[in-house]
């Protein structure tokens, strides 16, 4: 477990405490239908347990708060200590979110997650240990595509018996449906934009609305009203705050992929530039380098090789050109509009004015 | 396009036409909303057009003949000319089954689907026609991750926007659910069964019920009673139905996989036993196998260099141990079965009784 040595995570404890047990109730009755195809079974309801508890459980924190202020009632827990329908219904975004992570990290290649194995390598560990025959690699893909898809199809099905009414149920879901469909999409044009070093700052700006922002808060934020019955004003509002705290979020992202403290965000120093990143913090460099930075640059991008002097170069790069100022000044634009919008929008209940505003600046500001 | 030689394709025209209409028209709607994300996206949409229009459309068909037995309403197009609501519900399951194709391709490296070249294959062959950076397999492999994704959630946006009452298309999604956990939980069983060359005849009917055989038939049958508001009785009848011709339906597959004509089937001959999968009649044929036996099939099975005698020798093992014979029999008991249940099943339509037969038997003695 990484240890946090920045703010607060994003979702207030008393929320992501709710969302843990609600995942954990989801996931154990999905084990018992499991267990009727196969003993075996279970285990992919315990994998995608331990994997949704280790998150920020930021996209249900945005959910509750887009409730709370639509009027919503605040309880978490009902009398008999289990998830309020609410909390069920955000806590389906954190499966939604597991699937997206066990996919993408199979599409990355990436080792580590959380600071535990990525489910496709921790498939492979176990097809090793247990001496299966085959190939392990190939066993441990396919293992985390069927747990992705898993996840996917329970994300779906717990926010669609959370307990609200029906009516406001399928509601939420036509948010859901543009969620997936945004984000599948986004992370299908990130991959294009991989496959094309000469992705504009444009290009960029779309991949991290789509596959992030509006994904990671905007529409959270939006399903969270939706749910509650807001008004159109209102759900207007929220999809106004919630796209420019989505980009401030993902920019922040951006910079905490080459900048972080390995040991806040769990992920090792420079991991974006290794991989090449096609983010909006690289394609703001790249306009602003002159010859002998863009040398730098097309050296170290995407190479495995990429040494701690190397990724120095690259950070002494994009702190020259002004990306870096850049990119925290757009942080700081979007940030105070959001907070404009928020002191101005037709919330219900005059508490979230001030929870949605911490929640913002702390989904932009975090240090992990 | 491959030349179908055998039986007529397993769903009638009527349905199999109206199931292309409705999926054409949501796809396009569809990619729509991708065009709003980028120029680039609405190619997936037209990828699983493509995918799903040159499938037999078996599980539509049992979901339309579980309709119309519980007395829905016959019409498969509106006055407008466009499918009505139940069409566009079965079609959904198309979307699902294209979303597993996708997948399943990418987890076994299958080179073709449907005599075309399967999603990650295309993709990376596309990589490479444009001169894109990085590694085409890679690349290919992330963008049928994301089109499985996307279809998977796509069939279940199309399910529950099908036009059928609220109250109904509920009830349908809950057996939506199990079939969905049921198929994705089956196919990690097939994975394990994959790594672990001792697979008994028991564990392989396991993997056949529920990665094929109720995924294929049974819920899609139990899927349209539940939409036309079917009795429990009914439902009961379906499922029991469902379940014997879902798993004469796999067993036949398994026997094509093996002995069928590539012309028909659109896959190389000898394409199960190539991949080593360890389906019910590789293990009725060990289980009759003496050693001399066992030595050819440990030789040629799962072994890439699979020659024509290999795979004659295999098939020469397979019907000296009766196997082949055996197979035939459970397919043959099961669709008697079938046939005395749908028999007595309190049909709300009597012309069900044949058409439900005829269908059964098209999905059982198939030849492609």
């Amino acid at each position: 477990v990484p240890v946090v040595t920045g703010p607060a995570p994003a979702a207030p404890p008393a929320i992501a405490d709710a969302v843990r047990v609600a995942i954990e109730a989801f996931l154990h009755e999905q084990a018992g239908v499991l267990a009727e195809v196969a003993p075996d079974a279970p285990g992919l309801a315990e994998e995608l347990r331990v994997l949704s508890s280790g998150g920020k459980h930021l996209r249900p924190a945005f959910c509750h708060q887009g409730w709370l202020g639509a009027g919503g009632d605040p309880e978490l827990l009902g009398s008999d200590g289990s998830p309020t329908p609410i909390v069920r219904a955000a806590a389906a975004l954190d499966l939604l979110h597991a699937s997206a992570l066990v996919h993408d990290d199979l599409m990355d290649d990436s080792a580590t997650r959380r600071g535990r194995p990525s489910a496709h390598v921790a498939y492979a560990d176990r097809h090793r240990e247990l001496g299966f025959s085959g190939d392990g690699t190939r066993f441990g893909a396919g293992a985390a595509i069927l747990l992705g898809d898993l996840a996917q199809a329970w994300a779906d099905e717990m926010l669609r018996r959370c307990g609200l009414p029906d009516r406001r149920v399928l509601a939420g879901l036509r948010c859901f449906d543009l969620m997936r469909t945004e984000v599948m999409s986004g992370q299908y044009l990130d991959l294009l934009a991989q496959a094309d070093p000469a992705t504009t700052l444009e290009q960029a700006m779309v991949v991290l609305r789509f596959k992030s922002g509006r994904y990671s808060v905007m529409r959270p934020l939006e399903l969270g009203g939706v749910l509650a019955g807001a008004e159109p004003a209102l759900l207007a509002a929220y999809r106004e705050i919630g796209e420019l705290v989505g980009e401030a979020f993902q920019l922040r992202d951006d910079l905490l992929g080459v900048f972080g403290d390995p040991a806040a965000t769990g992920k090792p120093a420079g991991d974006d530039l290794r991989e090449g990143k096609r983010t909006v913090l690289l394609a703001r460099t790249y306009a602003g380098a002159d010859d002998a930075d863009r040398a730098v640059l097309d050296v170290w991008l995407g190479n495995p090789a990429l040494s701690d002097e190397g990724a120095a170069a690259v950070r002494g790069v994009m702190s020259r050109t002004g990306a870096v100022a850049d990119v925290e000044q757009m942080i700081a634009v979007r940030l105070d509009r959001a907070r404009a919008l928020v002191a101005d929008a037709p919330l219900a209940d005059e508490t979230v004015r001030d929870s949605l505003t911490e929640l913002a600046v702390a989904a932009a500001d975090r240090a992990a």
